[in-house]
């Protein structure tokens, strides 16, 4: 099966909504740690710009690893699994099929 | 007399260097206040790319402002003038003919 034909019943899109809001929430509040810690050690004038610079970068590997389309969604768990954003506890309820999927695409 | 023919003695291009680099660094220090305020306000997930949106904002901005040609400083002292980065004390040093211009610009 594609991973773009997958079914996904309702009680899987319940539980893939809740584990991809909670993988972002946790991930945004590392950021918003990181850039508090970045903001405290501006001394110089080009600090600000190094700021800008890691933000920008930040937002476009965010923007694009947060991408909620059922056809790659096994995909975007397995990265965020592999990135320590999600365990796979918090995946139970997704079909067996998808679970052991997300989980061997995850030690890639 | 165009601007763009505008000749800068030796002195004058020291005056002009100092009192620029001057301005940017004021601006800067105050930006970084700024970003500092916003960073301690992060609260919601989306703030953060408030902070970001403000940064590229500002850097554009910036960018475009610091702009040190010969041909465009007049322009360039009069905008940090207005905008309260300079006093027309620190151009002293600059022909009568430039102090003039860049008062003048500076209360339009």
């Amino acid at each position: 099966m594609q991973a773009t034909d997958t079914q996904w019943s309702q009680t899987e899109q319940e539980v893939a909504k809740a584990a991809f809001d909670k993988a972002y929430e946790r991930e945004i509040n590392a950021l918003a740690k990181e850039v508090h810690k970045i903001a405290d050690g501006i001394t110089q004038l080009d600090d600000i710009w190094v700021l800008h610079d890691f933000l920008s970068a930040r937002r476009h590997d965010i923007d694009g690893k947060y991408d909620y389309r059922y056809s790659v969604l096994v995909f975007v768990f397995a990265r965020l699994l592999k990135e320590g954003w999600l365990n796979l506890e918090e995946l139970e309820g997704l079909a067996p099929d998808k679970l052991k999927k997300v989980s061997a695409l995850s030690r890639m």
